[in-house]
């Protein structure tokens, strides 16, 4: 069976081996790519995003969990370096993971975080890709934030779960500095430690003041209690899921998933385009030593990195542009 | 005067104007680049990196302190939303920072982080040149880090400091994850805080397991203490500023600037090529009509994003790539 229809079909094997690839940037993924994506475009995807220790992955495994009881299919891909799933485990992390391991209604991976940025960003796209042909109903994505990567996952997600916890004074700041405007959904975790109180009221008063978003929907703030009660911590994620399943319902009917949807899109090509326009000149400049013999030019101050680009730009690109 | 001219006088307006240009993407500040481009590479570039809340503007404004004791001008670069200097301040923050308001000695602005990513990389070199070209000796450059963007800073930096407070568990996670292989000198601050001890043991015990890096440099710890006790942060910051002295001195003497000038001429080549060959082919397809068409096609799942972007290279680019 060709590899994309044994991804649809749902084979495990085929699809770990894809995003190993993708991640590595082999490019016979590419065309893998390629075969999947009509089969893509039916998952909700939720960015979960927040500091290192914010309980991210506690979290996502809460919201495994709860989709699972409801017998919708989970997958998770893991894109924080500081993530159990990842590798930072400690053992009651790795233990609390082990239970999904033999469900085939779960599918986790991640993602290292090193190399270029362009390149991550890109795997992310198509890592969801895979999960979404094999026809999961949710794919949690959970980032690391603070700062560029988790504007880069609106690019990704319908739905963006922003995640504090009390006692980090600069969470605020951060929140001021960027990340209130992608919150669809903020939680206040570990919120029986000191300070949740105060931390939820800031968030509220920041939402007041802030003008209400395309179709008026106005990002709940989900308080989520301690992991090592586990029925109190059932209870809470389950507002979390109705929640994230409340705010698809809005994308939905206020026809906003189709801006997203667009957003997404138009990402992904800008992606594609770096890839088959910037990447073959650059490996021209590499294999004839024309890179090289730039970079020195540079050192020696003969000229400058604006002039030798337009320099390339005019040898490389047709004249029309 | 010629704009270039006037920076490398030291023309506060005309430089703070160019990286305003620069951060806005202003075409003309491409060309004043240009010209600054033969005065750079004088100036000793320092990353200060670390999470929010970690105290690096505190750092940062100590040793602004203690270079200009020693009659070394300073510029200083914020790329961290939560920066005072960028705008997330305390007023204690800014009545500190006021200080240096009248310092023509000292040169301090901000970049703000939204936006594109490789945007930033490029603005965070351009402003560097600027500052560089202004003839400051010292250049501190402020990065908030979790994940990509300190990766970043090794681009532009001589010297990477990394800065961690004890009683946050998940640094040194983040440091396994990556921070390990960029940092030239790590800083525990906050150090009269628990846990300072055990964090500076972890760290040693971290380095003693890494392999030496080339040259033989091994990452110096430097405990900084309380700043309400301006005394004991004087003295500590006294013995950071040597550490970043002594760092250079040893890049130099071992002859490793060289690579790092090289890996920071390639990086900065590449953010060149970029915008001279990517850029003009976006331009077209968006001024053509021909993005969005292509966008229609991918949401009706007629092609997908890697092929269409193919099509688009074999018309653009010259025949021979």
């Amino acid at each position: 069976m060709e590899i994309g229809k044994k991804i649809k079909a749902g084979d495990i094997r085929a699809a770990s081996r894809l995003i190993r690839d993708i991640e590595d940037s082999i490019p016979e993924a590419k065309f893998t790519i390629k075969h999947i994506f009509p089969y893509t475009g039916k998952a909700q995807v939720v960015g979960i995003t927040g500091s290192p220790g914010a309980g991210k992955s506690t979290l996502v495994d809460g919201l495994v969990e709860a989709n699972r009881k409801r017998n919708r299919t989970v997958g998770v891909l893991a894109v924080d370096p500081t993530s159990p799933f990842t590798g930072g485990a400690t053992l009651g992390d790795r233990i609390r993971m082990q239970r999904h391991a033999e469900d085939p209604g779960v599918f986790i991976r991640s993602l290292a975080t090193r190399g270029s940025l362009g390149g991550l960003s890109k795997a992310v796209g198509d890592a969801i890709h895979v999960m979404d042909a094999m026809g999961k109903d949710i794919i949690l994505v959970e980032t690391v934030g603070t700062g560029q990567q988790e504007v880069e996952i609106i690019n990704y997600a319908h739905t963006v779960i922003v995640v504090l916890v009390p006692g980090m004074g600069d969470e605020i700041q951060a929140i001021k500095a960027g990340i209130m405007e992608i919150a669809d959904i903020f939680v206040v975790n570990k919120s029986d430690r000191e300070g949740a109180g105060k931390l939820q009221r800031e968030l509220m008063a920041m939402l007041d003041m802030s003008p209400v978003a395309a179709g008026g929907w106005r990002p709940p703030i989900v308080t989520i209690g301690n992991s090592f009660k586990p029925e109190e911590f059932e209870q809470d994620i389950g507002k979390l899921s109705a929640r994230i399943h409340e705010h698809y319902e809005f994308l939905v009917s206020s026809d906003l998933i189709g801006d997203r949807l667009r957003r997404k899109t138009m990402h992904e090509l800008n992606e594609a385009l770096r890839s088959s326009i910037l990447e073959p000149v650059l490996n021209m400049l590499v294999s004839t030593g024309e890179l090289d013999r730039m970079v020195e030019k540079l050192l020696k101050k003969e000229s400058d990195p604006c002039s030798l680009a337009e320099e390339v730009a005019r040898k490389y690109l047709q004249e029309c542009i």
